[in-house]
């Protein structure tokens, strides 16, 4: 049993971290290298995560397709920083129907190369325009070093590709998206997340600017947790993306890309767990409240098995995602520590005295022990769960935020800074080149994650040359 | 502007498929060899195909998963029958990262492999069963001849595979999913399908038992447009899907697949839709109802685009799927075109005359020129138009169960059936042997498509051979 043990993050925060994604049934490792299987618990808490992010892209004019999975391996070598960026990860059919295939087709790494052949049969003129679509599925990349959920060989995302006629529609989309993402993370997964502009060597494949939402994990490295790239007319002119404007004159498109993927997932769950297993924020959680009857008698077991079953049927009547968990093989015992472990983020256990007390006793997830626990009444609890949901959800994403702050400094000195990056993030003055990006890449294995929009007023010096900077960026190790 | 018209059906029913496709914007042809796009037109029915299922299939006890798109190939050598099956029909990943593989993978013709593998890790004991998983993707099999939707290289489906204890509860299963098929057919896709169980030639391969709806196109063809499939212990003994029992025995587990795909989309259009182009019923039309406002002059616009706007409103509030069509660049008779092509069951005319009497005019698609338009009061028109949209569902299937029963033959001798299923379906006593049913395709191209589960009573003679039949089969041409 001993292997089986959850460590406490302090242990091992890398095997406290794939222990949990296996121990709470999110994900297992399949018989691919590389390769995950989500599991029905795992995907049920990714289809919430596209329930959420489906809606906010319908609402803001976007249409969903599908696009094949096989793209033409002369695709990739249109556009030059794009096969660049990722002939080493492809996998390569080169046999279809017991017969070799005259040209290989890649198992799509990600889609622009395609959705550019399509867009480019599509659009005729201003008309067609914009075109905004997003696939969900899954894309595959050679990866070398897997983790579960945070970069395997295959994982699912949503990809959105859109064409516009002017830039700053492009550029608007861009960041619409980026707020979006912003949105989500922080109102959904309650993840404090950081926008920002990539660094020119941190860009995205082919894109003219890539921006990015990053977040802090439990041991203090940054996870890129979504992205939103500006091409400019790199993909319109790699793939003769052109449209009619209005003086009928022939003009190339400007197009965009962005994308989440399940790595959304490892980051919940760095963010938020402890050492008792998975902590899920509520709006997300595909379990939010579960429902443990203790009993020792069978006089006992009917009177509280009854009043489960009521509240059981008032909760879900509320629309609060409830599960009743009436196996009789596992103790009660049993059965704490097992949702403790998967994430519920309310346990409600309902025994002989609360039947007679007209009470529930409510633990909460994220304040393991005493603290969490609190008595209240059978009349109302739908309403009583539904405000302490909101509170769980909002404690989360104070204790998220409040540990990020905490942990990111404002080195006076590049000799502070390569102690700081040792445990926590960087918020510095940066020159902007190249040059100190990859020295303190070599001094301290810390890269830049983002320049923030929001900057501070003003200039400063460059924390690793001393030259003036008109920017702050976060420095940090990463995943 | 020729080679772009819609043959009529009679014409050319092949060619009237495909123009329908490209032409409402349903699907495209990819870059890749009988692949397709799916475009956000035909993306948005088949979301709405995913919704009904996933509801139902939830509700139902399943939950949704993920397993990986590559198969290592030796997991396809492990069930003899389905490697017979899939072989011909592999694409295979023989190149990752740069450097050849060991072993080839497989990218996924169907799940039932790897699934089962993943199977064997999980289920221990009884209490781990029934496990009853979805997962919802697309698959890909090297296929000759392709069309859109209706056999692609690559398609969309969900593939349901599920492990049980005991062999009712599986067979139990495999029947309720094919009552689901049914349910979803009848109500949804307003399609009169036939259920009921395949030959030995037709079954899935690796299969004990295949069953299967059955719809008749208009070309009179059958189009097999769902299965379902028990295993028996075929496929656990070949993963070593094992759990231990009540009695601590290992036993192996009964498994059942199904599957729906994106052919259904192909099975709607091919029973509703008419020379004018696509008819959609109205509870899977991403559009179920399209405003177009008729105005001259500058002022009438104002006064038409008030009264459609408000229309929109309270359609769209009262749950209905409506669309307003405000191109200014095209007539109002373009739009009348475009929407029939399109198929959207409902089109709300408003013009000048109709602001002044409080009315809109509504046209049905289901029933071109003027027998399908009648003029309604604004007021209560949410109302009216729910109430249409209900109608038109009804008259969809009662055309479509009409012209299925019309061309159901019961031939009286084996002369007269090779002549019925020339342009139609047969429906023959059969003594289930495999020489009848090879003559009989041999003889005429037509095949079993299923015993019906629904038979009549008593016996007769085969319609082949005359010896004694127990059961009644169909004979059509199929797709």
């Amino acid at each position: 049993m001993a292997e089986d043990k959850l460590p406490t993050r302090a242990e091992d925060f890398g095997e406290w971290y794939n222990k949990i994604v296996l121990k709470a049934e999110l994900a297992d490792y399949a018989p691919v290298r590389g390769c995950m299987v989500v599991r029905p618990y795992g995907w049920a808490l990714w289809e919430n995560i596209i329930a959420v992010l489906d809606k906010e892209f319908k609402a803001t004019g976007h249409v969903n397709a599908a696009f094949p999975t096989l793209i033409p391996m002369s695709f990739f070598e249109k556009e030059k920083e794009h096969v660049a960026g990722f002939a080493p990860e492809l996998a390569v059919v080169t046999h279809g129907g017991g017969e070799k295939l005259e040209e290989p087709l890649v198992v799509r790494p990600t889609s622009e190369t395609i959705i550019g052949h399509m867009y480019a049969k599509w659009i005729k003129s201003w008309r067609d325009l914009p075109l905004l679509i997003v696939q969900w599925g899954s894309v595959l990349r050679w990866e070398m070093r897997t983790k579960l959920f945070l970069r395997t060989t295959e994982f699912y995302w949503h990809e959105g590709h859109t064409a516009h006629a002017a830039k700053d529609e492009a550029l608007e989309e861009m960041y619409r998206i980026l707020d979006i993402y912003e949105d989500f993370s922080i109102k959904e997964a309650a993840l404090p997340v950081i926008k920002g502009t990539k660094s020119d060597t941190e860009r995205f494949a082919g894109a003219q600017i890539t921006t990015s939402i990053e977040a802090m994990m439990q041991d203090k490295r940054a996870l890129q947790s979504g992205t939103s790239h500006y091409f400019g007319q790199n993909l319109s002119k790699a793939f003769e993306i052109q449209y009619l404007d209005t003086n009928n004159t022939l003009q190339f498109c400007e197009t965009t890309s962005w994308a989440i993927s399940s790595r959304m997932i490892g980051a919940i769950i760095m963010v938020h767990s402890d050492d008792q297993g998975l902590v899920l924020p509520p709006r997300l959680a595909p379990i939010q409240a579960v429902i443990v009857p203790i009993f020792k008698s069978e006089d006992e077991k009917g009177r509280v098995k009854e009043v489960a079953g009521r509240v059981f049927t008032e909760l879900k009547a509320a629309g609060i995602r409830v599960k009743m968990d009436d196996r009789e093989e596992v103790t009660p015992g049993f059965k704490f520590n097992d949702w403790e472990m998967r994430g519920v983020p309310v346990r409600i256990e309902i025994g002989p005295r609360d039947v007679e007390k007209g009470s529930v006793a409510l633990a909460r997830r994220d304040k393991p022990g005493k603290e969490g626990k609190t008595f209240v009444q059978q009349a109302g609890l739908a309403s009583s769960i539904s405000q302490l949901l909101i509170e769980i959800q909002a404690s989360l994403l104070a204790r998220a935020t409040a540990f990020r702050d905490a942990n990111i400094h404002d080195p006076k000195s590049y000799e502070e800074l390569k102690q700081v990056v040792a445990d926590g993030w960087a918020f510095s003055w940066w020159c902007g080149s190249k040059e100190c990006e990859a020295r303190v890449k070599e001094d301290t294995k810390a890269t830049t994650r983002n320049i923030p929009l929001n900057q501070p007023a003003g200039t400063g010096k460059c924390i690793v040359c001393g030259e003036n900077a008109g920017k702050k960026v976060y420095f940090a190790k990463t995943y």
